[in-house]
C-alpha cells in the first residue's frame, strides 16, 4: 500500500480516460506514496465508482472547488479543461502535471522528460504552497528523445527527420474502439463505421488527424519541431517530421534520422543506448528482431532498434535508428507520474 | 478482344502468384495485344484450368522449353526461378520482364520505369529475334521514383530519406491471407498463427523481413538505396531508408524527404506533380484529405500528398511528401505490362 500519511494529496482529472486509467494503473505500479487520492472527470462520469488499491473510490465533478488541499493533480482532459482548470488549481497551490499542450510551449512552464531534462522544473518544490504548471511532452516527442537524447548529448544532433507510426491510442479509448470494431465490420464485408475518424482506419493509414497549419505541417509534427528545441534548451536544432496513424493499438513507433556535429558510430551509438535510463535496446539482425510496437506495449521502456550508420552521409555523421515505445505509457501517463516522483 | 494475329506471343511465369494474377488484370484492362498466351507455374498448379478474356487456359508446368516461340514473357515467380528460367528464355529470343531482383543490378540488364527512364530499354527490340532481359524494379522503388522523379528532373535530388510503410501484398498472397486469418484470430482472442512471418503482424508493425546485410541495412533498404541510383543514372544521389511491414493489405506509403541542389518551392513542385504521368496529388489541408494504401489499391497513379517545404532546411531546398501506391499494380505488374507495351 501506498496510502501514507506522509505523502501527498493527489487528483487525477480526466480518471476514466485511457490515460486516465493508466495514471492509475502507474501509481499502482510504482507504489507511488500517496496520502490521499481524489478522481475527478466530466459530469457524465461523475458518480461512478472505481477500486483503486483495494479501495472504492467514488468519481467527482470536475470544478472550482476540486483542487482545495491538493498538492498534486495529473491532468489528462484534453486541451481546454486544463486551460480551463489548470491556472485554477496553481491559485489554490497545486502542482498540476499537464499531459495536454495547452501549456507546453508557454515560456515558464516547464517541458519535462525526467530522463532528458529534469533540471528544467528543479525550481518547483512542493511543500512550499506555491502552485505551479508543469507539461508533459507530446507523445511522439517523448518517445523519439528518449532515443535520441543520450546520442545528442555525446555528438550533437544538428538535424533530425522523423517519420512516425502512430497508434490509434493517441486518440483516445474510443479510437481504439473503433478500431477494433472497424476491423471486425470489414473482416465481415461491412461498411466500417466512422465516428472518431473521418475514413476507414483498419487495414489502412492515414497522415495524423490533426489540424493542418499555414506551412503545410500538422499539428502533431510542429510539436515535435518545437517541443524538441524547448526539452534540449536548443533553437538551433532543425527538426521534421511526418505524422502517420498507422492500425495499432497502443504504441508508436517512429524511424529516426539523425546528422550529427561531431561522428559518432554505430557502436558507440549502440554502447550509449544501452546504458541509457529507460532505454532498452532491441537491435538483433541475425534473427532479424527489432523493436514492435506490440512488444512494448503496457512496458515502461522505450525500445531503439535498427541501429545503422546513415549510408547516406559521409563518415560516422548520421544515424539511423527505428524506436518503439508505449504511448499511453511512457509517451503520457508513466512521464506524468515520473514528474510527480521527482517532486517528492 | 485483344487477342490479334499481329500481337506477340506471351507468357506470364508464376501466373497463381498476386503479382501473377494482377498480370492477367492489366493485360486485360490495357487491352494489351497477343497473338498466344501461354501461362506458367510450378508443377504444384500445372493443370489448373483460368479462363482469360473469355478462354480458357491450362496452366502448364515451367520448363526448358516453356519459352519456344515466346516473344515476352512476364516473370514472377520469384529470383531463384528468374535466374534458372530467365537466361533460358533469352536464348530462345524471348524478351523477359522480370519482377524479381535478380538482374536488377546487372550492368547490362535495363532497369526500367516506363515514366522514368524509357531510354534504358530503348536499344532492345521485339521482332529482332534477340532475346533480352529488363528488370522491374522493387515495388518501394517504383512508388518512390514516381513521385520523385519529376521534382528531381528540376532540382536534382542530392539526398533522400525515405521511411517505407509496406503492405502485405509484398510478401505475396499467404502473405495477405496470414494477416486477415490473425486477425481474426486476434479479434476472438486466440494467439495468432504465424507462418509467413515470424511474428504477430495484425495490429503490429515490424522491421521488413528482408535479411540484414553487413551495413546493418536490410535488402529491401539497399534496394532503394542502389535501384535509384541505377534508374536515375545518378551515382551521386545520396539514399538512406528505413523499410517497416504495416498491417496494410496491398498498397505501399511512403514517408520522403527531399533535399535539392537548386531551390524548389512547394507551389511549383505541387504543379510539377499536377502534370507528372502516372501521378496523382491528394493534397487538401482544408480537409485533412492526403494518399492513403486505401484510397489507391487497385488504381493505377501513384497518389502524393502532404507537399510541403521542409522547415528543417533553409530557403526552399528541401520538401517532404507522401506516397501511395498500389504494390500489386504500380509496384509490379503495371510497371512490367507498360514495359512490355513499349516493345510494341
Amino acid at each position: 500500500m501506498s496510502l501514507r500519511d506522509d505523502g501527498p494529496s493527489l487528483a487525477v482529472v480526466g480518471v476514466t480516460g485511457a490515460v486516465g486509467q493508466e495514471f492509475l494503473s502507474v501509481l499502482s505500479d510504482r507504489d507511488f506514496p500517496y496520502r490521499s487520492l481524489k478522481l475527478l472527470a466530466s459530469k457524465r462520469s461523475a458518480g461512478k465508482e472505481m477500486t483503486f488499491e483495494g479501495r472504492t473510490y467514488i468519481v467527482e465533478e470536475l470544478d472550482e472547488d476540486s483542487f482545495d488541499g491538493i498538492d498534486i493533480a495529473l491532468f489528462s482532459a484534453g486541451g481546454s479543461i486544463s486551460k480551463q482548470f489548470g491556472p485554477l488549481a496553481v491559485e489554490k497551490g497545486t502542482i498540476v502535471v499537464d499531459n495536454s499542450s495547452a501549456f507546453r510551449m508557454v515560456d515558464d512552464v516547464p517541458l519535462v522528460i525526467p530522463e532528458v531534462n529534469p533540471q528544467a522544473m528543479s525550481h518547483i518544490k512542493l511543500g512550499s504552497g506555491k502552485g505551479a504548471l508543469i507539461a508533459n511532452p507530446n507523445c511522439s516527442t517523448i518517445i523519439c528523445l528518449m532515443a535520441a537524447t543520450p546520442l545528442h548529448r555525446r555528438a550533437k544532433v544538428t538535424r533530425m527527420v522523423v517519420s512516425t507510426y502512430q497508434a490509434a491510442s493517441g486518440a483516445g479509448a474510443a479510437a481504439m474502439e473503433e478500431l477494433e470494431l472497424q476491423t471486425r465490420e470489414v473482416l465481415e464485408g461491412k461498411p466500417p463505421t466512422c465516428n472518431i475518424f473521418s475514413q476507414q482506419y483498419a487495414f489502412n493509414l492515414f497522415s495524423h488527424n490533426a489540424p493542418i497549419l499555414s506551412n503545410g505541417y500538422n499539428e502533431e509534427e510542429m510539436k515535435l519541431v518545437k517541443e524538441t528545441r524547448k526539452i534540449w534548451d536548443d533553437i538551433t536544432v532543425r527538426v521534421t517530421a511526418t505524422c502517420i496513424r498507422v492500425p495499432v493499438m497502443r504504441a508508436h513507433a517512429e524511424s529516426v534520422n539523425l546528422q550529427f556535429e561531431t561522428p559518432l558510430d554505430e557502436d558507440t551509438a549502440r554502447e550509449i543506448l544501452e546504458s541509457a535510463p529507460g532505454v532498452v535496446v532491441i537491435d538483433d539482425r541475425a534473427s532479424n528482431h527489432f523493436p514492435t510496437p506490440l512488444e512494448v506495449s503496457n512496458k515502461d521502456a522505450v525500445a531503439v532498434g535498427r541501429i545503422r550508420r546513415d549510408v547516406s552521409l559521409d563518415g560516422d555523421n548520421g544515424l539511423d535508428i527505428f524506436v518503439c515505445g508505449d504511448q499511453i505509457r511512457k509517451g503520457a501517463a508513466l512521464n506524468a507520474v515520473q514528474i510527480a516522483e521527482m517532486l517528492l
